[in-house]
């Protein structure tokens, strides 16, 4: 089958397109697709970086849509439209995927909307509500917000509560987007402190949880927006890894809870938990359109390292994907 | 009445008994107490140094024991044997108690006893279980095994559930009182690495919950004893507040929580709600004596500074209590 290769030149990660790629084995519990769609995510330009690929898959791609073609399971027989998480291999002809995994794909919505809703919707359901412990009318900064999982958490915040939405960005036209999606205050984090403005239109209380993907950089600046009782959940290092200077102080005295998290590497079991409970949330607001996949740009599969530079420039706005199919 | 006087000169703060102290005014759903015995805890330290008392009360002290001398409780009438917390005004002859707070004193211990259980074993329960999220079969690091809190949570940890519990403390001495209370691994922390004994102890997959008192000073090596999915409690800074270098990738990929906590600014409701889920739990244990609090010694009132300074001191193995009689 037709696949992106990676290889290893003098540690120089190359990826290109072989036609002649072993197809994946599936097992029992999983479904055989046809991709139709993956999507480009950070952990994929980390596993090119260091060369290792999540479960010890060869071919990158965390996420597909497409249509199975092999299945033992009653709810996804073969010819379904499914998307999902799958342990690597989305950068493919066919994938295999856990059926725990899998989730309908709405007829409403088109196989690269649907490779662009898994990753960051879970991944913005997961932090607000499993372990951000967002409540109906509490606060919440999302740093990034015209990234894939900020316009995935501004839309989940926005339908399923009534929280007040601040949001992080470094444009006005960027802004304009969280906006649309329903951000309630706008920070262009290039012309001011957000920290100056979270205090500001909270009166002094700061945010009840803060998603970041920023890291060192935001660190001190996070705290101090940050509510007695905030939970701070960290899910991204773009601006650093190494904070120089924490005060347990600070963290104790405000009683706050920071949480690392990564999605890729949790357990299968894990996944399809949080697939299950994000289906019944959120089905039918993306069949009615309430919800929806912010695509980006749509490249194919010959154009995979470009697609991966114009990530690691932080050029865009809502999600990269790849379409198997050249037409 | 007779009560412990704070009093500044030159902001340096002085301990001493006043006979002639108000009474303190009893309001709805509050217990008048006459105060048989209170305890020392690190806030009391903390608040002399920095004058700032809980909820504006000048007198120092957040738990006593008592007999209750005036209530409108059907559950604590006059006559009732009690001990809990209160917001301040322990070091004194009566004292007011929420009923939320209040706790039945079983007769199978003495006042002393009694005073010796509200803070460190709900704070134990309450960092073990409810921020902790302590599994029947995971493992705990539980630091300062000997502290007040750690003789606690040793206990708890012990009775209510299977974990496998490691203790750090200074002295062999110390050490005797952890595995006597239910400890399993006891780390002299003064002659080894405790994070290369948990990591070897574990087979490198580290501990899943640390309750910590140390903060800075231990921060890194917190981190190294960590288990996927860990959970770091943060209760106390007495190694200092200040962390160097933080590396929140480590944070990310083992998927690490930590939680600042105190418990005395929490709210009277939330105390309430830990008070009574804690007599559910332990409150059969204690009168059976499975369950006991660990009283290092008792001082006079008149003796409070000494009391204090002996604390300061970190001399002591579990609580120290101060009576309000002298005899």
């Amino acid at each position: 089958m037709k696949a992106v290769e990676l290889s290893f030149k003098e540690k120089q990660a190359t990826l290109k397109v072989n036609e002649k790629m072993a197809m994946p084995v599936r097992e029992k519990d999983q479904l055989r697709i046809k991709v139709a769609a993956a999507a480009v995510n950070r952990t994929d330009l980390v596993a090119k970086q260091t060369g290792n690929l999540p479960k010890g898959n060869t071919i990158l791609g965390v996420e597909v849509s497409g249509t199975v073609v092999e299945s033992d399971s009653e709810q996804f027989p073969c010819g379904s439209r499914v998307m999902g998480l799958v342990n690597g291999g989305g950068y493919a002809e066919y994938a295999v995927m856990n059926v725990g995994n899998a989730m309908p794909l709405s007829d409403q919505l088109t196989f690269e909307e649907g490779a662009a809703i898994p990753e960051v919707f879970l991944t913005a359901y997961q932090t607000l509500f499993w372990l951000g412990e967002l409540m109906p009318t509490q606060s919440v900064l999302i740093h990034a917000g015209a990234s894939g999982v900020g316009t995935a958490a501004i839309q989940l915040a926005r339908k399923l509560t009534n929280a007040k939405i601040f949001v992080t960005a470094s444009s006005a036209n960027k802004l304009q987007l969280c906006e649309s999606l329903g951000a309630d205050t706008l920070i262009n984090y290039k012309e001011e402190d957000f920290s100056h403005r979270i205090m500001k239109e909270t009166a002094g209380q700061g945010v009840d949880l803060i998603l970041d993907f920023i890291g060192a950089d935001y660190w001190a600046r996070n705290l101090d927006s940050i509510a007695d009782d905030g939970r701070l959940i960290l899910i991204g290092i773009l601006g650093g890894s190494i904070v120089e200077n924490v005060n347990l102080m600070t963290v104790m005295q405000k009683r706050i809870t920071i949480k690392g998290t990564l999605l890729t590497p949790r357990s299968d079991a894990y996944k399809a938990k949080l697939t299950k409970e994000f289906i019944e949330k959120t089905s039918a607001l993306f069949a009615s359109g309430e919800l929806k996949p912010i695509i980006d740009s749509v490249f194919t599969l010959n154009e995979v390292e470009k697609a991966h530079k114009y990530m690691a420039d932080n050029k865009n706005k809502g999600k990269i994907i790849l379409k198997t199919t050249e037409s």
